[in-house]
């Protein structure tokens, strides 16, 4: 090391893992955003909650921004470091420490990937519900820094209603223990939640004690082909109705389309405008009447033009991978992602002025729509063409974003669901939360963060 | 009027309802609890959103402190007004506004009785499925206040889980709209979960968007009587591994001695020391079987010495009021309350250590314990003696809450379950929460009421 601030973290936390290396700055100074250039001083890589600590401690003494790091699959630049900011990786912090069966609750470092989660409560017999595509990669700090959502919240919610407790070491290196797993504690302010959704920005979620539950049902997966979007909201009725849903997904023909080029296996001979992908329990005759009930009944009303449903566990995962290989497919065409919510009950009158508005505004390009139509939350992905630079088309797709805040505005919606706000859609926090609410959250980031060093610029400007 | 500060208040409220005789003073300047006697400035009844703010801008300008006031049923003192405070009771804004049967959500004034949240959630077919007690007397804002929990928390978690969204009005008169009912809102800090629990020390909540779920399916209650203390969580774990419990409540035979005399009736011909009412999902014979399981199982180990299974709604009733009946059955003794929680795991060691103090600490003391098991909630409830003074018994159950304090520090547990902490426990915050998360909450008062005037003392001391 030749930074003597550098040297000075050595000397205050000797044991610590330090990266200075230019491919290791790049690599962990960014998410899957792709529109900064990582620019970090180095790569701090703790191994025990007192080296996080100790880091934040220096970072105060010596004035250095911290951007806290997780499997970076994050799609709003809340982990990018492009400014000379210490990154500290969570990844050697990756271990269930316990596993406590009459809570029924995994206490996991914060830098566990999803996946690693998901098998360790399945060795105990039991699940956490939360999951996406991105498992493989992402942390569970991560999630708890966007409260992420994914493809089952319709039946289990987002990350925050699965976290009895965690530790955060704040922007002065104490750590808080929160909530500690009760299940009922009036005890004041709840700062658990507080932390859930805070992208980093009000310290270091270093622990976290997630809440297991009994694995779903047995269930089956249906695609269905939609003759226009207007239906889709009753589609969505007649699911709701009839059936206990697990996930409830659609999709355009577009994103079929690119899913199809990816390697995915063509589901339906004819095409179709639009696709959901719908998965519910089953495992008595009165549910496998209900579901065939829905189909028919959306046959009947010409609101369903085809369907299929699973007759196995495999083709259950053929029919999942149209939906889920959606992301994958399309990154090499650099998209720019919008990730918006409304009520579900707003989502009509939302999606009809979105698909007016995208039409208008993007003639000439490729927009591939997704969502999950349950939770009221849509995903829009503007594909770049070839011939279109980079900064042209974010200047370009950014006008766009703003005409659609505005509506997101109208419908009292959100501009970001589950990706967080991060760095790619501070300019827009005012479509969704007031003047004052912003006031409050800054105000309140001074309290847990009163120099600012916590992943500063993100979420809002400081 | 004739004090100038009213006059004022009246100028800038000019319809607001005031009320300032002696007997309203005492009425609404005291809730549940009875050490602390009621001396509030005035009782303002705002019928809107802009009166309420009207009257928060005016206690600023005039440094008056204000007491939110719902039903008044609390436990911990979170609504006395004392020391010459307005209190601002919501009870007039105690309308639906809105039902929403595509999202599934009732938009309620803060004043609404729970009882009444009840009635209109079923009315349309669905219901709101916290529930306790002083269902018909507390309001849904007091609710929201202390994360109220109560005797479904067990299926159905406390009370932040299902607000999607609530109006508040800050220390400064400002109103924030969190979340407006959406599912997936990643956009900061969520506010709204700040607010829940928060006793209104930051402000006071004037509406909120509660989720409503589908009805409960058919349940059968069943009555068992348990030989000893050591055996509960056998019970409760052999329920639980069959059964979905919607209920799994405990008390003594003290605790059915009390609610006998009160008029209750007697369901075995045997003392048994200890009782559990549960409840749980029926409807089919599999589950009935389980049912039976469960109960034989306990028998055969003797953990369960008798038992009874309701065969109709009525008898349903009955024994549940042997459980609901405890705290009104109580009332006259001017119980000293404790009401605390533990992670479960920790039930049996944190059980055998409190009876053990409580044996020493109060020997002459009619100790009467209740609690719900499945969520770790303990009640301990001490019966003053009539030839013992309320300020003398106060003090020496003060003693006793010391220890029990410094027990759940040992446990992890917390002071307050479900109560909250308000001026009843403000002593033992230090045995739940560390200084640091109280600087933390201090902090955060400030930010949302500078000058300090929104439930003064309650929580902690400002």
């Amino acid at each position: 090391m030749t930074d003597p601030r550098l040297d000075a973290l050595l000397h205050a936390a000797p044991a610590l893992r330090l990266k200075t290396d230019p491919a290791d700055l790049e690599h962990y100074g960014r998410d899957w955003t792709r529109r900064w250039t990582p620019a970090p001083l180095a790569v701090a890589l703790p191994a025990t909650v007192e080296e996080v600590q100790a880091v934040v401690r220096w970072a105060n003494g010596h004035g250095i921004a911290v951007v806290p790091s997780g499997g970076r699959t994050g799609l709003s630049g809340g982990a990018v470091a492009a400014h000379g900011e210490l990154v500290l990786s969570l990844e050697r912090m990756n271990q269930a420490l316990d596993f406590n069966a009459v809570d029924r609750t995994l206490t996991v470092q914060a830098g566990m990937p999803l996946e690693a989660v998901h098998n360790a409560a399945r060795k105990h017999g039991l699940v956490y519900p939360v999951d996406f595509a991105a498992r493989g990669s992402c942390s569970i700090g991560g999630n708890i820094a966007t409260n992420a959502g994914g493809i089952r919240v319709i039946r289990y919610g987002n990350t925050r209603e699965w976290i009895a407790g965690l530790k955060l070491v704040t922007g002065t290196g104490e750590l808080l223990e929160l909530n500690r797993g009760l299940i009922k504690n009036s005890s004041g302010y709840d700062l658990r939640h507080l932390v859930i959704a805070s992208e980093g920005t009000l310290g270091i979620v270093v622990e976290a004690t997630l809440r297991l539950t009994d694995p779903p049902p047995p269930t089956n997966v249906m695609l269905l082909a939609l003759p226009s979007f207007d239906v889709l909201m009753e589609v969505f009725g007649a699911f709701r109705a009839r059936l206990q849903l697990e996930a409830f997904e659609f999709f355009t023909d577009r994103a079929l389309h690119h899913v199809l080029a990816h390697g995915a296996q063509k589901p339906f001979d004819d095409v179709h405008p639009y696709y959901v992908v719908t998965e519910f329990a089953i495992g008595d005759e009165a549910k496998e009447a209900a579901a065939m009930a829905a189909f028919e009944d959306c046959m009947e009303h010409g609101w369903v033009s085809d369907g299929v449903i699973s007759q196995s566990d495999a083709q259950a995962a053929q029919l999942w991978r149209l939906r889920e290989g959606i992301t994958e497919a399309l990154a090499r065409y650099k998209p720019y992602k919008n990730d918006v919510s409304v009520r579900i009950s707003a989502m009509p009158a939302f999606l009809a002025e979105t698909q007016a508005l995208l039409g208008q505004a993007y003639p000439h390009f490729d927009v591939v729509w997704f969502g999950h139509i349950g939770d009221g939350n849509l995903h829009i992905n503007v594909l770049k063409p070839d011939d279109v630079g980079d900064a042209d088309f974010v200047v370009q797709c950014e006008q766009v974003t703003k005409l659609l805040a505005e509506a997101l505005k109208r419908h009292q919606g959100s501009i970001s669901a589950e990706h967080g706000i991060g760095l790619v859609k501070k300019g827009y926090l005012e479509s969704t939360r007031s003047a004052e609410e912003i006031a409050v959250m800054r105000g309140i980031k001074q309290v847990l963060d009163p120099n600012g060093l916590m992943n500063p610029g993100k979420l809002f400007d400081t």
